[in-house]
C-alpha cells in the first residue's frame, strides 16, 4: 500500500513521541517525559458535582452533537476569562477546538501550502512542528534566548524572505514558559514582533497553554492585547491548568478567519465533545476555573523547585540548564559528546528513568542531540529527586 | 489575509451545512435537516450510573489525557463487538478517532495528493465529500441504485483510469442505509466490489454508521468480513445508534495503516476525549451498547413509517422517493423545474419547514438541484406528518 501514501506522509513526524508516552504509565520507570498535568491537583469532587448537575439539568444535551463552532455558553465564559486578562472579544471571534493541537492543525491546513515558510521557536513545541510538517511547511527556526526568541535572528530571517516568491505566512509562538525551553517572551519583544509582523506582513499564532502556570510573577499581557492590525491568531487551552482529557480549547481571531476554521473543522471532526464543553462551561460559571488557575501555581512550584535542587545536586558540572519561572519543563544541555537519543535507550533499560531527547523539538533533529527535556509536572518531589539522581549518574557514566 | 489562504481552501466545502444545522434548535421550524439521533432514545439513566461509577472507580483517569491510539479496554470491547458480527480483529488493528468524521479526514490526509482520483457514491455523504475536497481529491461519483452503487458505472469509471498517471486510491462506501440515498448495498455487489478492488488495485473505505439501524431485516456481512487481501479500511461509530456527543468512533485496518493514522492523529488532536472513551467502554462491558442497538430499531421504525405515510398522503404526484429499510433518511426527487435550494429559502420563511437540498451530496452541486434529503430521526411522528404536509403543499405551490 505504501505506493499509495500521500506525499505529505514523507514529511509527517514519526511516532516517536507516542512511543515515549507509553512509558508514562510504567510503574518501574521514573518518567520525566510526559509533560502532562498531575491528576493530584484536578478538582475531582467539584467536577463530580458539576457532572451530576448536567444529568439533572440538561440530560438531553449532554450526549447530543454540539455545533461545529462550539457551544455559545462556553464562548461566553471564554469572553469573560479573556476580558479579565485584558483582551476584549466576542462569541463571533471564537471557535471551540478539540484541544489546541486541533487548532494548530486547522490553522496550518487553511494557511500552509507545501513549501510555504513558517517561523517556529528553536527549540519549539513538537506538536506545533508536527502539524506544520504534516502540511509540508518549510519550517524556519528562530533561536531562543532566556527572554524568548532572538529578535536579531528573527529580523535576519525575515530580511532573507523579502522579494522571495513565497512569503512567510506566520510565526508560531508560545510566549509564556514555552515548551521545551521554559522561556518567557519579554514585553519589549512581544511589541517588537507585532511591529515586525506589520512591516513584513506575516501573522502571529500565539499559543498560551502555560500562561496560567506562572509560579513567581504576574502574567504578562498577551500579544493579542496589542493587536490593532488583526495579525494575531490566539490559541487557549484548558488542558494544562484545568484538565486535559476533555479536549477543550479555543481559537480567538477575527470573524472571517473563524469562519474559515469552522469550515475546516466541519471536515475534520464535525464538532467537539459536548460533555467536555458542558463541564468546562459550568466549572467556569461557578468560578472553579479561576480558582484552579490560582491553585495550580501553588501546586507545581514545589515540583519545579525540587527539580532545580536535584539538578544542582546530582547533575555533572558539564551540564547546564535554564531554570524556568513557570510551565512544566527544564531544558538541559548535555556534556559534549553525549547523544540524547542514545542516552535514553540506555537509561530506560539500565537506570529506569525516561525523558524526551531534544531531537523532537527541532525541525531538523540533529540540532537536538545535545539536549533533553525534563518535565516535573506529574511526579512527586521525592521521586523527582530519585529520578534526577539516577539520570545525573547515568550522564556522568556515559560522558566519562 | 485572503492572499495567504492555502490553495486547498479553494476546494473546501462552504459552511452551508453548518448554517442549516443551526435551524435544528429553532422552535418555530420543523426541521428535517438534522440527520441526528433522537435524545428520546438515549439510555440516560444507565449513562448517569456509568458516569458516576467513573468518579468512584477511576477518578484519576477520567480527566487525564488518553494515548493517541485510544484506550485498550475500549479496543477490547470493539474487538468483541466486531467478533459478534463476523469480523475477527485485534487491538493492534484498531485506532479510536474523534467521531468517524476524523477518520474520514485522517484517511484522506494520508492517502490523497491533490488531483488523486477517489470514488464516492453519487449522491454520497456530505462529510465524506467534504474531507476529500479539503485535500483536493479528484472526486468521481458512482451512480446509486436501489441496491447500492451501480457496478456498471463503477467498472466503466475504473476502465477509464487504466494506464493513467494517477490511479484511483480508494472508493468511499456507506454500504448500509447510506446517507442520503437510504440504499443498502447487496451481498453480490459487496463481493463484486472487493473483486474489482483486487483487479484494479484500489482500497475500500467502508463506513458503517447506520449498520445497526436496520428496521426490518438482518444485518448483511460487512465487506471487511470477506477482506482477504487487506483492501478494506473499516470505520465504525457509536454516534448514530448509541450517542453522538461523546465523539467516539474507530478505524479497523491492517497494523501498518493504523500506525500511519496514529502519526496523523497525533498531529491532528493528540488524543480523543477520555471521558467519552470510558463511558462507551463501561457501557459496552455492561451490555448496554448491544441492548441499545436492539432498542433503536424499534424506536426509529415508527418514525420511518410515519414519514412514508405522510409522503404518500401529502406529496404531489410529480415527486418520487426511495423508501429505505433502515437509517435516518428519505431521498426525494422534486417535480421538474423545482430547484431545491430556492425551495428551501422559501419554505424556511413562509412554511417554517427545513430540509437539506440535494446539492450538498454531490461533488458538483448542480447534480443535486432536483433532490431533497428528509431526515425522520429526531422528530416525533405527529410533527413528521405536519412538516411533510407543509412541505408537500409548498412543493405543489412552487411547481405549479
Amino acid at each position: 500500500m505504501k505506493e499509495y501514501y500521500a506525499e505529505r506522509v514523507g514529511t509527517m513526524a514519526g511516532g516517536e513521541l507516542g512511543d515515549l508516552m507509553r512509558l508514562v504509565g510504567r510503574d518501574d520507570i521514573i518518567s520525566f517525559a510526559g509533560g502532562i498535568p498531575s491528576p493530584d491537583v484536578f478538582p475531582l469532587a467539584e467536577l463530580k458535582e458539576i457532572t451530576l448537575g448536567l444529568f439533572e439539568n440538561e440530560p438531553r444535551q449532554v450526549f447530543q452533537y454540539s455545533s461545529t463552532e462550539g457551544r455559545n455558553e462556553l464562548k461566553d465564559f471564554i469572553v469573560e476569562f479573556l476580558s479579565r486578562r485584558g483582551v476584549n472579544t466576542s462569541r463571533e471571534e471564537l471557535i471551540i477546538t478539540s484541544g489546541s493541537q486541533q487548532a494548530l492543525d486547522l490553522v496550518a491546513k487553511v494557511l500552509v501550502d507545501p513549501g510555504d515558510p513558517v517561523l517556529v521557536e528553536k527549540p519549539g513545541y513538537v506538536g506545533g512542528i508536527g502539524a506544520l510538517k504534516s502540511y509540508q511547511a518549510r519550517i524556519l527556526g528562530i533561536d531562543m534566548e532566556e527572554d524568548g526568541i532572538s529578535i536579531d535572528c528573527l529580523e535576519e530571517t525575515l530580511k532573507k524572505t523579502v522579494g522571495k516568491e513565497r512569503p512567510v505566512k506566520y510565526i508560531y509562538l508560545v510566549p509564556d514558559y514555552s515548551n521545551p525551553s521554559g522561556a518567557r517572551l519579554s514585553v519589549e519583544k512581544r511589541r517588537k514582533i507585532l511591529d515586525l509582523a506589520g512591516k513584513y506582513n506575516f501573522y502571529i499564532l500565539e499559543d498560551t497553554p502555560y500562561s496560567e502556570l506562572s509560579y513567581y510573577e504576574e502574567r504578562l499581557d498577551y500579544i493579542k492585547k496589542y493587536d490593532e492590525e488583526n495579525r494575531v491568531i490566539m490559541l487557549g487551552s484548558f488542558s494544562k491548568f484545568f484538565v486535559p482529557g476533555l479536549r477543550v480549547a479555543w481559537v480567538c481571531a477575527p470573524r472571517p478567519f473563524i469562519e474559515l476554521l469552522s469550515r475546516a473543522k466541519q471536515d475534520a471532526d464535525l464538532a467537539s465533545s459536548t460533555i467536555g464543553q458542558l463541564i468546562i462551561t459550568r466549572a467556569g460559571e461557578k468560578g472553579l476555573v479561576e480558582t484552579q488557575a490560582r491553585k495550580v501555581r501553588e501546586f507545581y512550584r514545589p515540583r519545579l523547585e525540587a527539580m532545580g535542587r536535584a539538578l544542582e545536586k546530582y547533575f555533572p558540572a558539564e551540564t547546564s540548564w535554564f531554570t524556568p519561572r513557570g510551565g512544566f519543563f527544564f531544558w538541559v544541555k548535555l556534556p559534549a559528546g553525549v547523544n540524547s537519543k542514545e542516552l535514553l535507550a540506555k537509561t530506560i533499560d539500565e537506570d529506569k528513568v525516561a525523558f524526551v531527547p531534544g531531537t523532537a523539538f527541532f525541525a531538523d533533529p540533529k540540532d537536538g542531540y545535545s539536549y533533553v527535556r525534563l518535565s516535573f509536572s506529574d511526579i512527586e518531589p521525592a521521586m523527582i529527586e530519585e529520578g534526577i539522581k539516577r539520570l545525573g549518574e547515568a550522564i556522568a557514566r556515559y560522558s566519562g
